[in-house]
């Protein structure tokens, strides 16, 4: 592959504190990078193991033009695979979820069993060794039922680590006896790392979400204390310090934990809401009567996590919502959002699916008009680079950093 | 033109007996090569002569940017130019059909006959020398009323010799005095080759339709006697052999001529129709009262001919359903179809139209659906070439050597 | 930049008198030099101060992917900025008009005031130098009222030479006390060249505009005398002389001035209107009961000016239509015209907005569809340039000759 941009130069070019060139918004050539060495070599956030509960169960993925099933096997373990047949290259099963008892291609039926072996084709002759062919395995693991993949062949290392310190945290919300309630799909129109840049910040939260910002406390979302707001800074770290004793005496882990700059990226806390201290809701209470797992009460906060590069998850109480962000084109981006509540909680019994998700409805409503903006404005020959608040974007920041020296390594090139 | 593709190398890596790689469906500058010179050198087929009985009476035909314009002239001879005024570069006619005096550029009045002369213009001066500015012809040939054009100065060879072969074949079912019944265009979201591929076998067409395989006989299109099939491929050749003498004793010629590998590539052949012999239709009777030229009899079986790179024909004794294949980008395929009766043949009274109609365009409709999942498939950064089965798949393989081999001889290159 | 297109080549190989080689039309990198080089160095007709009485009263101007604010300050002087917030990059406003104290980005609440000073932003810290930082400044211009930009920091010359050949014409027209009485935009399907060649001339007007050439006569836009119309022209120019005379008596500049080979080239001319004399209009009479400035009478023809590269004007006694070409994409170009009357005529009373916009509105679908059709020619390999007129399009020639020699200068290359 040659490259008419010089990408070593762009990375070089970029001046720490600031915003990203243009043409890593804009640039196809780039994109392709992006797919290729970050959603291709990283470990990549897709979904949840209750969406697959049964064997048979699966459902598709889709990054840029790559298409990815996640299914449940008999034995019970979740396998994932290239959506392409290996005879004439057919994708097996359009987007969504489904139920198979095999993979069967429709254009000849070729006939894969859910370990991604070919146990039948016809017309290919004696000497054709089926053995030989499979479906191309994905890498898949479970981090407390939360689902990530990885299509290199050699995964990147620290996922161990990520599981290993996430698991204590997420464990108690018990993941794995929640169901879907709901998903919803937005495509924005913006470059995946606009909506990731968003999402590491809430210096824009006060003037943009006005639902987000009745449970949510802004300076848990990245601020660092400045000479203008020592007081209110003070207050919120006091609030968490007092919080965190009371979550940890209720055997739940709080205490923040920051690697956003290893190559498998990560950061949790558990960080106080607002008011009645429960649930990202409009009113600040519990939107589903049955709390998750063996959780005690129902005012716990929420438990934040993010990954390197594509989602963030908030676990409260009686409710998760949990996001994928998935590359469609340069300028194209899907935002996946799933709200998960327990598996016996009875919709218009134990929970309104409204109240569950108003907030995070219009608040992904005002972000996607913000990431289109931004990508509308980064196309202009007149945009350059702007500064980041040291006091308020310090993730978004890290996020490009960490962006920048995976790009690099992927490229073989010098830090 | 220089190419930032290694076009030499690709074709060099291509499998034998496997599918192509993933660029020749995707790849811009594949596509305009394909434009250039697979459309643009070789011999296409666009439509038959009872479209445009009359003088003035025109078609025009889009091959990815180009547009073409048939018409019938004065002198009853069939005449092709591109669609493009020589003054201002407008295009004369917007894509359909219809009836002209000359052919007359909207945008200034630029007037052309219908041997393509520019006859009149104003403004121009007296030195202007109107004889030297024609629009720009393009061979068309007539094979029993069926029309071929090749847009190259020097037309590629063997139209001749396919005239001479299939003439014969052709001629009884009388094309020049049949009308068209219906035309149905369909935009298939995949590469064109794709389109021909899916054409090239009937491995599929026992699952995905169950409408054409009532009147077709799989082993006739593709099938070669493999272990698993020697009883039903027994079978069928004794049918074959014995319909074809009772064929032949109507003066029907009927024994398969495959000349696909040649530069001007053909296939035809005489097949068994199912249960009744007739037609291909729903119940394998005929949907047409009125037979056609002079055919004596209904249960005549199917005459089959396929050209290279975009034709297919189906004769039968009441109907001719004919199929064009024409680019548009490298991801879309316009797939145009149509289907003739006798001209003399009144709707509603000799034939039903859906009758007539509903066996392909279910059939096309399900191969455009399998077309572009095999779009989507090779899209993926997964797919690698497969396996082409060589008992049902051999055409298939013939026109990917047939293209690879021509795209090289277009670039020059060493076979 | 690195071009794979030889932009020299192609600027040498253009053929005097013929019409450009299609890749200037089709070509995204040649595009993006338009946008660069033409578009972004030279002065670009925008909009009428009409529509920005007041302070805070703004417009945006969408130049391919750039868009510029045209504001009113407080001093009401006018100013120009990219429409880029210097934080994140956000398009500041969304496409259109309104009013404004100052311009805040809905992102972080970044604040400019109307001269593009960052006079507010929260979380930057003390070290933060808001004085560093403004909106980008565009170079703005009023010409008796017609508005034009120059995205250049070292605009090009020849302005003030056009401010001080037009303005005497355009003046009693009185431009900043008339109102926008109607605008519309036409999106049209092909290069912005194109469009402008379509403006440059008028011989394709008696075929195409049935409703323009009740007014209009053709000889004054573009024809030269040729052995054709010897006759048709010497009544022309005596009835351009006799009017002339009368025009200029009652103290309006009339004779023609052409600088359209100059850098910001321009052309303009009093030409007489038929029939009644009076304006563009269906029946050649005043659309609008109030005439403008001090002008004494109704029959006082047409004031036409063309600037280079992206604008026309008609000033007649009552109203006046202003054309503003935007380029949107290589095959895709803005056309925006605005109808002004009197700022003091009242809709229903003084004009009939049918009326008063009939005629160009039904002569712009008309131009569009020419447009769309010779980007359709232009893009088949068929198209090779042709011949203009010398009697008809020497104002085409001459627009096509000025971008060549531009876009050459803006690539340093020799003439």
């Amino acid at each position: 592959m040659r490259h008419s941009l010089d990408i070593a130069s762009l990375i070089a070019a970029r001046k720490p504190g600031y915003t990203l060139p243009a043409q890593f918004h804009l640039s196809e050539e780039i994109f392709d990078l992006d797919v290729r060495l970050i959603f291709g070599c990283h470990w990549i956030y897709v979904g949840v193991e209750p969406e697959i509960p049964e064997p048979g169960d699966f459902f598709t993925v889709e990054i840029g033009p790559d298409s990815i099933i996640i299914v449940r096997d008999d034995d019970l373990a979740v396998r994932a695979f290239h959506n392409v047949c290996r005879h004439r290259g057919l994708r097996l099963r359009p987007p969504g979820h489904g139920i198979v008892g095999n993979l069967v291609c429709p254009y000849h039926q070729w006939t894969y069993n859910l370990r991604g072996e070919l146990i039948h084709c016809k017309n290919m002759g004696e000497e054709f060794d089926r053995s030989q062919i499979r479906l191309k395995p994905v890498h898949v693991e479970s981090l407390a039922g939360l689902l990530f993949i990885c299509l290199t062949e050699a995964p990147s290392q620290g996922f161990d680590a990520l599981r290993a310190a996430l698991e204590p945290y997420i464990a108690p919300h018990d993941v794995r006896n929640t169901k879907v309630a709901f998903q919803k799909d937005i495509l924005e129109e913006g470059n995946w790392k606009l909506t990731m840049e968003n999402n590491r910040e809430c210096y824009h939260c006060a003037a943009n979400h006005p639902e987000l910002t009745v449970p949510l406390l802004e300076p848990g979302f990245g601020y660092a204390p400045s000479p203008d707001n020592l007081a209110q800074m003070k207050e919120f770290e006091d609030a968490v310090t007092r919080e965190h004793a009371r979550w940890e005496g209720c055997g739940l882990p709080s205490a923040e934990i920051d690697r956003l700059e290893d190559v498998t990226g990560f950061r949790t806390i558990r960080l106080p809401i607002a008011r009645s201290g429960e649930s990202q809701t409009i009113d600040t209470k519990i939107a589903c009567r049955k709390l998750l797992g063996e959780l005690p009460r129902a005012d716990l906060g929420g438990l934040s996590v993010w990954t390197q590069p594509n989602s963030w998850h908030h676990f409260m109480s009686d409710h998760i919502v949990t996001f994928s962000v998935l590359p469609v084109t340069a300028h194209r981006t899907l935002l996946r959002t799933r709200w998960l509540v327990h598996k016996d909680a009875q919709q218009g019994v134990d929970y309104d699916l409204d109240r569950l998700t108003s907030v995070w409805l219009a608040t992904n409503a005002q972000d996607s008009s913000l990431v289109e903006r931004t990508q509308q404005g980064v196309s202009s020959a007149a945009y350059q680079p702007g500064p980041y608040s040291p006091f308020t974007e310090g993730p978004v920041d890290k996020f490009t950093r960490w962006y920048l020296r995976r790009l690099a390594a992927g490229l073989g090139l010098h830090p």
